[in-house]
């Protein structure tokens, strides 16, 4: 019965996946605008190499799910589709983790140069606030705007992605134990999936109980994609994958699997998939899709 | 007569410069936090460098000038002076113009090492939109914060600052013609200008032709500061500029002086000093800070 579900929810994932790739090319800026022609060209490698979408779908999800559809789902969903791909741009930097191969393409740097890479990931870090700003453009009120940018800047900064990142680094090759290696992963991850899910909310005009239950949410799904993730590392193949497994062991970086073995590891990943379902009782049927996702994650091979 | 406004205008300028110091050490995120310490300390190393803090001051005094005064003109311009610290931070890098020292002392990423630089100035481009949604706190209406983000990533994107630099980068080493490099200085320079100016001027209500005379003025006093920066490269040295002098040469960089003859240069200087004097005329004795901030970049030594 769930994996029906879910094989339904995969096909609408897919869906709004394919909508996102055509607003993406559509509003991210040409590569032909002489100005910054190179600069637009790095971006657009990176935004549109593909990927499963999830952070704009959230958005799109929720929002509808609580009975609000409008492109500004859309507008505001694409934003962190950007703001991720800044983020792996600059985490495959030489000087972070050192990577070739994304999503099966050379990384950023390894095509455009390494300051490009740089001066590509900055901008498309910033450019989110722009498309927020735009929402204006759908009829969305100023006060929404300056909330979602306000749930955007705490995902995207210190205490966010950007902190996740910095802690990372700070314990590579060092012995930590689960509660610092979730405080990573609420940063560089739970941050970067709460955004969107609390932006379709806020769009559809939520109430701050309804907020409260989803930022439960998104801290369990972050913690379980992290979970899956670490057990790919070691399961998958690179193929499968589109990235260069072993590489979490070969950095000295702390995972699931190395604190509480394998099996420890997919318990644990059970386990936080049933917080995640039953954080959502409050919403009856009406966010149906966000359980479908959490039984996608717990499942997924790649 | 100039000179002695000049004197008068340098002892406000470092008065504004000193509250934007407190301002700044007050609202930059504790180094202490545990969760980003590490991200903290090397934020505020960047930051607290001091510099003249020319951004910040842009939006206090168009913003007073104006009849306008709120804390909120200083919330509003130390945004700004994140973003360029940032963006100078970014600058230095190895793969970008591997400088070793900024303002007397060790770029970031000889203090902290480069991933930690790349985070920090990811963070601090990232922290002016906290800053200005947070204008709301001052009083400041929605439609105003909106109208002010959207001024801020015109000039902090591909459009912007980030443009700039990467033209600049593009045309390393080859021989360029001055309206290419004017396009370079707009980007880089002339738009981190603008936006502070004309925040001032939205906070304290300014009409859409005042707005544009604003505008010209940002274009003229941000060429004046590139082309004197050019000369300073070659006729100042290094302990009265705080950084290497003759990097520009040494990185094959195309400069006003090789374009246009050292005194071609300066002329050019002072022919661009006039236009922005010009600019202001409908301000009447309004703005006189700005005539003496540019009489200021004609003459500074440092």
């Amino acid at each position: 019965m769930e994996q029906i579900k879910s094989d339904i929810f995969l096909s609408k994932l897919s869906t709004i996946a394919e909508n996102v790739n055509k607003y993406l090319d559509n509003w991210l800026p040409q590569k032909e605008e002489e100005y910054s022609a190179n600069l637009n060209e790095a971006m657009r490698y990176s935004v549109m190499a593909g990927g499963k979408r999830i952070r704009p779908a959230l958005t799109v999800l929720v929002a509808e799910g609580l009975g609000y559809k409008n492109e500004a789902n859309y507008r505001a969903g694409c934003a962190y589709e950007l703001y991720h791909s800044a983020s792996l741009i600059h985490d495959d930097l030489p000087c972070m983790d050192d990577d070739d191969l994304r999503r099966g393409k050379p990384t950023n740097h390894k095509v455009f140069g390494e300051a490009t890479a740089v001066l590509a990931g900055d901008c498309l870090m910033l450019m989110p606030y722009e498309w927020f700003a735009r929402l204006s453009e759908y009829g969305i009120s100023s006060e929404k705007i300056a909330k979602i940018i306000r749930i955007a800047n705490e995902a995207f900064t210190y205490r966010g992605v950007i902190g996740g990142q910095m802690l990372d680094l700070l314990y590579e090759n060092k012995k930590i134990d689960q509660k610092t290696l979730e405080s990573i992963h609420l940063g560089k991850t739970a941050a970067l999936l709460r955004a969107p899910i609390l932006t379709g909310a806020i769009l559809a005009d939520a109430t701050d109980k309804e907020l409260d239950s989803l930022k439960t949410y998104s801290q369990k799904i972050g913690l379980l994609f992290q979970i899956i993730d670490d057990i790919l590392d070691i399961e998958s193949d690179t193929a499968t994958l589109g990235k260069n497994v072993g590489r979490d062991s070969a950095l000295g970086k702390s995972t699931y699997p190395a604190l509480l073995g394998l099996d420890g590891a997919k318990d644990y990943a059970k386990k936080t998939y049933q917080e995640a379902i039953i954080s959502l009782e409050p919403f009856g049927n009406r966010l149906s899709d966000l359980k479908a996702l959490a039984f996608y994650l717990l499942n997924r091979k790649s």
